[in-house]
């Protein structure tokens, strides 16, 4: 059974109440506690040595990753960050001076973004370090941006450049909070998710929730450095194209606009953020399915994403 | 290094922001986001097998649990609980049956008191089953009771019986959020806690932060009658008043109250929950330190709680 077939067992039957305006399957939860004019966004995220960072990943690191992930989460609805609680499972033998790394390179990471710390639990999990975050924050109500929203003739945007993020951007991608904040203002995006399962897999969450398909432009898809980096160093490295479609923690934007704000939302932002790329990577269509379209014409698109416990 | 430390370490220089009303430190966060009248509480918790469950616990009660610790948090601030988001990690060759009973016990908790499962994150952690809570709350601005607030002359009240929760409450317990609200509601509660740690512990707690003391009647400590058996059938299982003192996961409730709301609150509480005992266990002293009276004179309690990690 794979991560998505458990998640949609476990989803079935959640006890809701009349706060909830988007519960399990976005990247936050929405909720309506009666702040004047905004939503609040809720999100737990966790990190666990041997599958999310190494015994050798400097401290400070994981406990950046472990905050910057939720922080992403936020960030795909368009929402500002507030509160974090952190539980922390410690291995036999743990060194407290490791441990109040992990705690400064959340701390500084929470610093950055206005985030505060505001309690923690720590218990033991024997074998291995396990770093469990939830993070609070907010939204205005008409800004929050879901998964379910995007439109046939929506054009697909994304961030950055992708592929290869184990090479080192997995532990040191910036969350695109301020990117996020300025689409939703001054745009109509009707649809955003960050990617962290890898933009094939993460795509389709939006399709599924937005009843919807698409059409990527595989000529148009950016590939980091990393990912063809990688390639080359490595024979049984995906090829560069592949890493970009399927690697996972990207923590890039993905979203889908009017097709009418595609031309200006392409020239305002790179005056406003001239050292991040934002390409247009598709189309999404009333047709469903995921396809892809090369120099030998267009078929589906059969990769996924990066599937826990696959 | 035992938990209290590492904590106290911990939560040195934790980033904090300007809706920060108490941080790390008392049962739950308290947080002025905006919401008319009301301040929002947040709290982490966790379960890990081997530790808080074993392998053979039935897994709704492991789920039940898992909640019901944060549950009982928000009753020691005299609070609601609204929404949990669950983050589980799940060990190597997990059966996906078990899992969902962990969240049928999760959720049916949750139902119970109105509270919406608003997300989750599953992940690997190979060796055990590892569940992290965090559950966001309300309370009425002017009802909010934190560990801070004991004065000297105030009688310290007890719910229940202590002691010996191994022999199975710490499974079945039922977090004290009617009986919070109600002694917010009623009373001048000066100061909360629930007793997870252990009375002697969780007390010093709100010494602590209230910068006080206290003296304790040996007589009046409740003991449970799983202490008593316990003692009983195990030689060298701790005399019953050790183990109602120091035992820890007994998740009642510790108050302390001013002198002159002593007994009207024991008549009203009579009427209010007839099958809940509250006891007046003793006095909070200006004078600092923990001290128990017997029927040989009045000494200093050496004794601690349960400490994590010792």
């Amino acid at each position: 059974m794979d991560e998505f077939s458990l998640i949609e067992r476990l989803s079935r039957g959640l006890p809701g109440n009349a706060t909830v305006v988007a519960g399990a399957g976005d990247d936050c939860a929405v909720l309506d506690v009666g702040v004047p004019g905004h939503f609040l966004l809720f999100k737990t995220d966790a990190v666990v040595e041997g599958i999310h960072f190494t015994k050798d990943t400097p401290a400070e690191k994981v406990g950046r990753k472990a905050l910057a992930r939720c922080l992403s989460d936020v960030a795909a609805m368009a929402g500002t960050p507030t509160h974090a609680v952190v539980t922390i499972g410690l291995p036999g033998g743990f060194d407290p001076e490791h441990v109040e790394r992990v705690y400064s390179g959340l701390n500084e990471m929470a610093a950055r973004y206005g985030v505060a710390v505001v309690g923690g639990e720590t218990t033991s999990n024997p074998e291995r370090l396990f770093i469990s975050v939830a993070l609070l924050g907010t939204v205005p109500r008409d800004k929050a941006v879901f998964r379910s929203g995007a439109k046939p003739g929506d054009a697909l945007f994304v961030t950055g450049e992708l592929g290869g993020s184990i090479m080192g951007k997995h532990l040191d991608f910036e969350p695109r909070l301020a990117e996020a904040q300025w689409l939703a203002g001054n745009f109509a995006v009707h649809a955003m998710i960050d990617l962290s399962d890898g933009l094939a897999g993460d795509l389709r969450h939006i399709l599924k929730r937005s009843g919807v398909g698409a059409e990527l432009v595989s000529a148009n898809i950016p590939i980091s450095r990393a990912a063809k980096l990688r390639s080359r160093m490595h024979t049984n490295a995906k090829p560069p194209l592949l890493a970009a479609l399927t690697d996972g923690e990207d923590f890039e934007l993905l979203l889908a606009v009017s097709r009418k704000d595609a031309v200006p939302l392409r020239d305002a932002w790179k005056k406003k953020f001239p050292n991040l790329k934002l390409t247009c990577i598709g189309v999404i269509t009333a047709e469903p399915g995921l396809r892809i379209r090369d120099q030998r014409g267009i078929r589906e698109l059969e990769v996924h994403g990066y599937v826990h416990f696959a």
